[in-house]
């Protein structure tokens, strides 16, 4: 009895956390303040060294697998599945501090924190730190995640290759990450992540924490309009076939197939490219993308076909030539209910605000949910700001995150019906 | 009265005039049949020299003046102002062998027509070649008719830079069109222009020549929405401030605006760029182009006061920060009336069919109202193709827009009052 208040009393040291955090934060710092620290880079390498020497320090056995993920093993009480947590530490070109770092080091910190507080816990628990989570120089993103949960072959990533020509295993030969270790060394028995939510609800609802039940589905279309190109002037507005124009209504449409579908149903136009793009000319080609995303499958579905539909009938009734192809189809993923409801649980426990939501952006939660039953952890981004230099979470959410997560291992990793 | 009857049924010779076109037409042709004749470059000196020969042969006296116009003088039976026909034979890049060349080469098949049948006229007749009306090395364009016009000074038309450093004079020096006449050698009684309609009006509604009796003022502007870039999956509908979004609704009402301010306005946007201009973030900004046109400038300043307004109310109701700048901005002109009355008499006459209309393009005829009563004579253009190797009017449409100048041009200049 007396355990368990002083359990339910137990706090992450959220100074450490910080520090540990700013100390990340400046490998790969540009001018402009952001981090750049692409996978497979020296800057990646120098981050990479840090978090290991503090998993050392924090008695952690660490193994590198052939993709260059590093797992941190805390033994448990019984030799059986770990319980894992885990992020990434790549970025962007000029990211954040938070995006993915704060996941690997507050999973540290608990471990930090276990320690200190000399507890052990029946389940081992371990700290992944994925490679090339974010994807910009080496294809696909979620790259780490995706090789562990065996949704494509370590071989074939290790041949990915950058823009200057070398593969990620040249790379990660030269920065002493390509570890020995079979991929997917553990199948953990549960995967949590926890992440900056990377979008506007938690901080404009203002709400402490996000518990992330699923992952939207995502359909990247590029859509060609053929109209007709002619001269601005002399060219009557009843006479024209103006591909511009047809794009805008298009635009138009996504925002009300939103409103249509429900549901969260998100749709934008991020790119477009008029010909020939002059002043004096009346656009004769658009070639736009269409990026929608819902975490609902049957929903996603039908704005695939409401915008199909759309597209035929301006194809038909107003005579554009229209073609469009998929560039990515991800489908939507729900994750784990029992997850989703103790994390529910403890968020109430420690009387932080919830809700729970979907998440726009991916994650390496969304491939180890192949492998094992996985949940989010959303801690709120001021003005939803991600992928920025500007990208910024107050230390009261940093340590609320931790926190939670720090109760939910607790409570998971001393189940009893873990095998 | 003989020699009337004999003026009624007098001709232009077709095959000559399709001939001289063709010759001038090979003078810079590139590969994709197009003609690039750029003002100042060695194919314009070698299609000047080719019409300049040709004048000579036509018996008449040939001037260049400082800014390189060349004026062909064919003597009347008084020593009065002459008449003025012309247009330009410098090109677009890969533009279409009617646009210019038909007004010069039709001008001077009239003269050659006189001079077989030995028609003297008791008015002077001017062949006006006009330098750089394309503008495409120098700025502005219609640059030689402004100039001749007094719109511009001679020593800075000639200081004009070309993308490569050097100046226009330069060039003419070099090319041997560097004249000694000084610019506006005659003040013409007036002044027409035949040229292709560079639009589908005439060739959509099956009508032979078009009487040009006004040209649209033209207002440009650039317009920069500020809204707010996010993550394309992250950022619910209800919390976006969608660019491109505010974007496609301005070019929507762009379409709008004509039909409220009718009388032929026309509004287009050519160009955009959105930014970062991501498939999967939401445009932060967008840069994009407005064209506005209209031959009455009460309606062009009343589209441009409902675009203002619009766009203010955009930036007070839905919060977008919008900026524009006014690129460029010409009054329309009209045409004289006598002379268009003198046009619909003749084309009456020789049995076409015609409409008023109104040019959509720029005209050395615009600056050339400056000065002198002016008017311009359209012809079909197929498909209203222009600035294009596809640029194409069928023969017959050649030969009844030369015999309409033939027979405008004898009238006016066999006219008693002229002084």
């Amino acid at each position: 009895m007396t355990e368990i208040v002083h359990m339910n009393k137990l706090k992450i040291n959220i100074s450490r956390l910080n520090d540990m955090l700013e100390q990340l934060s400046v490998i790969g710092r540009d001018e402009q303040g952001g981090i750049t620290r692409l996978a497979g880079t020296e800057a990646d390498k120098e981050a990479r060294d840090l978090v290991v020497n503090w998993m050392k320090e924090a008695g952690l056995n660490v193994f590198i697998d052939r993709i260059g993920n590093i797992i941190g093993f805390r033994n448990g009480l019984e030799n059986i599945k770990p319980l894992m947590v885990g992020s990434h530490i790549d970025t962007v070109i000029s990211g954040g501090k938070f995006d993915g770092s704060y996941g690997v080091l507050a999973g540290l910190e608990i471990i930090m924190t276990l320690n200190d507080n000399k507890i052990k816990t029946k389940q081992p628990i371990a700290l992944c730190v994925f490679t090339n989570e974010e994807g910009v120089r080496y294809s696909p993103d979620m790259m780490g995640s995706l090789v562990y949960a065996n949704g494509l072959s370590v071989k074939e990533a290790l041949r990915s290759i950058n823009n200057e020509g070398g593969t990620l295993g040249q790379e990660l030969q030269k920065i002493g990450y390509a570890g020995d270790a079979r991929c997917g060394l553990y199948i953990p028995s549960h995967y949590i992540e926890l992440h900056i939510e990377q979008g506007p609800i938690l901080n404009m609802e203002r709400i402490d924490v996000g518990i992330v039940d699923s992952l939207q589905g995502i359909l990247w279309k590029e859509i060609t309009i053929l109209g007709e190109s002619n001269h601005a002037g002399t060219t009557p507005i009843n006479y024209r076939k103006d591909s511009g124009l047809a794009a805008a209504n298009l635009i138009l449409f996504l925002r009300h197939l939103c409103e249509k579908v429900g549901g969260g149903q998100v749709a934008t136009c991020g790119k477009i490219r008029f010909d020939p793009n002059q002043i004096n000319v009346i656009p004769g080609k658009v070639i736009m993308t269409v990026d929608l995303r819902n975490s609902d499958e049957a929903k996603l579905n039908e704005a695939e076909q409401l915008l199909d539909d759309y597209l035929s009938e301006v194809s038909n009734v107003e005579s554009f030539n229209i073609t469009s192809k998929i560039l990515v189809r991800l489908h939507p993923i729900a994750f784990n209910e029992f997850l989703v409801s103790l994390i529910e649980k403890n968020a109430q426990k420690l009387g932080f605000t919830y809700r729970k939501m979907t998440s726009g952006a991916g994650h390496d939660a969304q491939m180890m949910a192949r492998i094992c039953p996985s949940a989010m952890i959303f801690v709120p981004s001021v003005d939803g700001i991600s992928h920025s230099p500007l990208e910024y979470t107050p230390s009261t959410d940093i340590e609320n995150g931790a926190n939670l997560l720090l109760h939910t291992v607790l409570e998971l990793a001393n189940q009893d019906s873990v095998t």
